[in-house]
């Protein structure tokens, strides 16, 4: 079902610092920044590789608010890998398939993600405490 | 610098279960298995992706004990994701650029990884709070 390791979602508390810091230390360059309202973040996708299946990103994301996912993330653990984002050839099927296996899901429909995407989360409690995110690019 | 996300590193407690369920679940193959003294983990490398830098994996791992980092780590926050693994080509020359910057490093010299790689673990009080590791394959 898994493709590749789409992306690693980092939740920042500083954007625009940590955009610099994995430009400046890693090399890494900026593929796409967007507001996601739905979502609650500002956030960056950093180019890593490309592969067959599509290419591979780091995900910074900063909250828009205290009371968002990631600003409730923030102030409970600190910076740090917020989700991991796996690429599937067809985000729908997916979880229709997840669910048929008992999976909890976070998103019962696809819905829009980074960089044009259709994307879908699993639920932390279902995937060994990796809240877990299904893309379809 | 960063070829690829070799890795996704995942705290569990019954490596067995968590094989079994990224098997179900996702559909992943278990690339190696292995005990890691060193370390004190038992882990597995699943097989996500084949990419133009190397492949890419999710590692599960199980400690050997409650005093090991990983035990410490799942007694803290429970089971999910530990650190990050990239790819790199020189694995000695990456930590010398990064030490350079003033990157903080938790290994001064690469030392054995998984599936036979050359690793290096960069401290994640310098990482956005991210355990960061170096690969060479």
């Amino acid at each position: 079902m898994l493709t590749r390791i789409d992306h690693v979602g980092i939740a920042v508390r500083d954007l625009d610092a940590s955009i610099e810091f994995y430009e400046s230390a890693f090399g890494l360059t900026v593929a796409g920044r967007e507001t996601n309202d739905a979502q609650g973040v500002r956030e960056a996708m950093l180019f890593v590789a490309e592969g067959p299946a599509g290419a591979s990103y780091v995900q910074l994301l900063e909250p828009l608010a205290d009371d968002t996912p990631v600003g409730k993330f923030l102030a409970a653990r600190g910076e740090g890998v917020h989700h991991i984002g796996y690429g599937v050839v067809d985000v729908a099927g997916a979880l229709e398939q997840l669910r048929a296996d008992g999976i909890r899901l976070v998103d019962e429909r696809p819905r829009h993600g980074s960089l044009g995407a259709s994307i879908a989360f699993l639920h932390p409690k279902s995937v060994g405490g990796v809240l877990t995110e299904l893309v379809q690019h």
